[in-house]
């Protein structure tokens, strides 16, 4: 049966409809994002297993392919036009997946976007002594799996919005990232929004929201 | 013994250090009050049961009581000077108390705050009468307890952040707020931010930061 | 040792006893479906691997597979027969095969089946265009997974019952279909009634007795 | 603040508006049923505590207080017009006062309701021997506490649709209705359709539906 | 580094040691094995891997495995000599296997066993149909997966003990188990202790404990 | 309405139908305890509050109250007929009503119940000095909240059946009885049957039905 | 009846036994305390109710309460006597029951104990000014609610042992202490053991072991 | 991207910064092992999968690999040197693993560790009979799964500080370690602190921190 994909997205939201991999085959998928090219709207397809992207990209002009953010993207803009900044940080390198999705979708969507990796409160000075950047950023994204416990202490830094990510990386009491995203909800800091574990594109799409609101004066 | 205040959290944040109410006696909270007015910052005072008011406002100068909102306060600056538009909705009638924390504090911080309250998905056509109004936010904010599906609608309606405040209206299977918080988390809609249940305060907190962000254009 | 069937079940409830395929091995799969066919009841078998079809094909006369939707089956009656109208909806792609399980077993138990996929409320407009056929049915049933919102909104539009059917679809906080099972439960509409997680077979039998029920007046 | 009924889901849906009363005061829920009145549309107040009930009483013409169900109403029709047959179960006493809440729903709503209560599994011959009344039922509502078993064996022995409800009667490892709620999910017997728990109202909506279904014949 | 094994068991419990295979070497269970042969005691091991057996078999003298029931033992007396009688019921086809492990372990520590398989609560009559047997025994153990509501309906026909086992049969909302472990837990009717999840060896080991008691009288 | 008690309960089960308090009012419960005397049926009503039983005892002849086991019963004999042994043991003080509720429930049943209370683990002393004791007893019931650890080590010292009541009785982690409920049904020692949190009623059931089996030699 | 008091406690573990207020009457406190005292062991009663202590303090002599602590307690050494140092953190105000129950429970048992209140990580300044006194102590008590990240923080600080005390401070998915229980099991900062929801006895006690166990060397 | 190590923690806790091999890849850990060795500090790797190891040991000099612990790691220190004596108990066989990562890692943090190994609570007389052995250490860690009750029973017994580790040893109710570790928060004997399921490691660490506190005499 055909696919139903909603290309009145970019009218109402700014941001085509982008194809969440999982689960899906890679016909489902190659319809899909045709679909999207014939309304001439990129591509970005999160979430894609390296087995499905070389028949995806025998029938799809122009996409690529992030092993570490499992993200296959046409490209939309050069470089020179990323607006703003996010600063995505991670805890630990184990982590490093999860931001790399969020950095590949923030730069697809045209945001610029900074890592900061492997500052966990672990070594609280490695964090302190990035102040300077942090102070720069619009936003933060936070990438966190263990306790997730960065999330509060950059909140409490800096003046700009905080997304935080948790992570499924753990064992045992952490429960596939339920500690985390826990510790996140209940940050002491105020200024924390948080999202799905694991969901670097969510984090991205609502940091590139974020960054790229109109001001208010 | 005596109260640690993070009376350097303005100079950091850009807001001074805010008084979490619950689990306080009124003497405590008294101390921090008047060390905020020592150091020239305004006093906001969250989960303030009514039974603590008078005797705090015979003590601490040029506070009020917002008894829905369960706060007292100390007004910062005169309306008209109130920022960007953040709009807060609530999916029924139950979910007031919260939003009415987030609408209070936003005027605190000095945010325009915008009620739109019961448009709840189980009357979808509410919601959509309204898209004018969403659409001229620069942030929404969505209060919903019970299944809380409200967030995801209007996720998908807009271009601006979602800020998804569970709440823990609700009975059986609501789990005091698990369900909706739950639901927020997984919006099939992305650009949804979810802070903790009940968490008025933190949700406005968030969306003023996202407010009143400068432009990096 | 003998397997022992509920043969009685046919006169009880007016529908043969159907085998669940999941956890049972090809030999005693085939030892029921030849016990229904000796009792002149048509084979339904659900949850069947794909892998022990062939043994169970080669074995029971007339059984044909549906790949998508897990079944083995027995052509009960010609397609004309079907009665009522029952509207299998999804709000995405990967709700696909539970809702093929759903439809498949409405078909074989004779009521019409009518599918309406990809109709998710992060483009709401999707399901707002298909009111005349909802306006149409006796029946629909939901199949949704990430946050399971569709069921409230659809519950929301029609005069008829609603059987919601949460899935495993999603990851993280979606704990494989609590989240949506959540939702569906505390759904604000009422009219809702839910079945376990992933279970079409389930919704569609209780959609096919409520489509089947008599008239009372 | 003004109160935003939906008084077109009568249109919709073919049953007024209904006051969730849990959580709202008694201004709050007379202003919602003199708008329902003013519309035409008669009241039905769920969840209601019986001290509230004096004050809507004399604000709000003809309403009635059901003391066990919790509800208040305005009849809308004489007996005599109601319509199928909907039995109304309940494994023990305890779960009475949800099963009134269905019951009284149902004869507010136009379905003719029969209890019959006190049929728990522990005793199964109480349930047996009331085959023939639950075999003239177009549905059966089965509401049961502790371990909710009663809805399998209900399910197993019938042709109609049944609706579960499971309550919070119980103690320890019952999780305050998470136990049979759990139980009726996963009920060995299908066509079972399950609502929140202590939910009658929603169990009595859903039932009415299906009680006045058209014949698709 | 060497095994402790608590070859005291016997002389306090009445009972040797029984040895747990999962997570055991070979190396491990054997060395094992041969300790409680050497001080002449019969072998039981529990969760074992068929890809062990063999290695096993090679070692320990005597020893046979039952592939359904996991299990590999050393026959301890011939069959003339069993006591009492227990009955061993599943609920379904597939919880057979634990009721194996459980009606084996029970002839080897010198209990009658007697199966009644297939009496799922869906279709009452089968289990009603065998009062006279469950009348005959001692101890009754009730194996059940889904939602585990056989044990309820038993336990309310007998006057001896039940044992009741959740089985992980099922999917969704089953939880591995929980759902008829919380059932069971809830029985409604008293005389119906639990043990673990799948735990057919420990339901065999308590009921064998009841069978052989002393008559106080 | 009336009520339907199960009568029969005497001729199924050896035992009448047990009268369980919670939830029901004072004249519920009177009518359920007179018709119980009306077929000569001893009166024993659970989890009674102290502030019903005047009401009841004005009203049914012969009831007394214990209330430390929170029980109203009629006495059924003499007491020098009482049979077998059973043990109750409780692992602190705070777990003493819940063992009352046993040891008074097996003596109305007609079984000879003898106290151990506060043999805890944290002074293991003081359980192995009564192994004597615990190696008479036909049934042992180990009451105890906290982490329930004395379930095991009593499991691993006897010969007998052990029943394991886990109680609420604890803070923090133990989530109302959850953590020891989860010790007894993980017993590293075999022969532990589980009840529900707080079931002393249920284990004095379950172990009366234990101690009055008949030798099957 | 009579009081098993584990009075040998002192010769094993250098410690008497101490009284657990919760759940226990007066009469059973005081005979508990008297025992002790005619043992010649001193009296700490924790988790006591203020409206208990009067008729504690007229049976039992030299006890005093600590009303913030909720602690009873005879004085058992003079000040200067108190050895090592335990500094007994606090993230913030509402934890301060919590410490000061660890705090007078160290100086019970002849630990020196100093405070360091309302350090959490929103304001990382606070706790990362203290590091000199934080360097000097030999183990360091975290208490903590909300998120618990305190604990991860302090423990990447230093080099001595931290026993992390969640709090059931917070609200919503704090889940009564969950979350930061969750947090503190998962510390990225090794050296970390934690002990139950607001269990500041527990964590002092063990402190108070680890601050007087002798050199190795 | 180049690695962030945390070479300054030798210098603030005085154990350098050691390697958490569980989701990186070999290329990542060499790099860390290469940079600590360049800071000449020695390398521990943690959860390092076998398939790994072939590929470090080629390229980072000296170290060495335990496959029971799963440990690879580079020695400290002559063995002589180690002090003190910290006791590593198991209750079963299957949790030897995690026993010898906390073992291993003792003696490569240099402290003096003796494996005490099936002392579980089923054959308490085991661990009795080592009460010698127990009173010598300065710290013991409990390593324990299926209920966990031996951290209680160790704890009652001695005078040093108790370490207990949870184990994801066992099936059904034990919920991946769960179990356990619920009873070891709320074991009744005090002195326990409690790491991480399955967390050796850190179990170690923080006995060696104990182990090595000096003496404040």
């Amino acid at each position: 049966m055909d696919v139903r994909l909603d290309t009145d997205r970019h009218r109402r939201r700014g941001i085509p409809e982008i194809i969440f991999g999982a689960g899906k085959s890679a016909a489902q998928i190659i319809r899909m994002a045709r679909r999207l090219q014939q309304h001439r709207q990129p591509v970005l397809i999160t979430r894609l297993e390296p087995a499905l992207f070389p028949a995806i990209q025998a029938a799809v002009p122009r996409v690529r392919y992030d092993a570490m953010a499992r993200l296959a993207y046409e490209d939309r803009a050069p470089r020179h036009a990323l607006k703003g900044l996010v600063v995505v940080t991670t805890a630990g390198t184990a982590d490093i997946p999860v931001a790399e999705e969020a950095r590949r979708t923030l730069l697809w969507l045209g945001s610029r976007a900074v890592p900061l990796f492997d500052v966990g409160v672990a070594g609280i000075h490695r964090v302190l002594q990035q102040q300077t950047l942090l102070r720069r950023a619009r936003v933060i994204i936070v990438v966190a799996g263990m306790e997730g416990a960065l999330a509060s202490v950059v909140g409490g830094l800096v003046r700009c919005p905080v997304i935080a990510v948790p992570t499924s990386v753990g064992y045992g009491a952490n429960f596939q990232g339920l500690a985390p995203l826990l510790t996140m909800l209940n940050s002491c800091a105020p200024g924390v929004g948080v999202v799905n574990i694991d969901n670097g594109f969510g984090a991205a799409y609502l940091a590139h929201l974020i960054n790229t609101t109109r001001s208010p004066y």
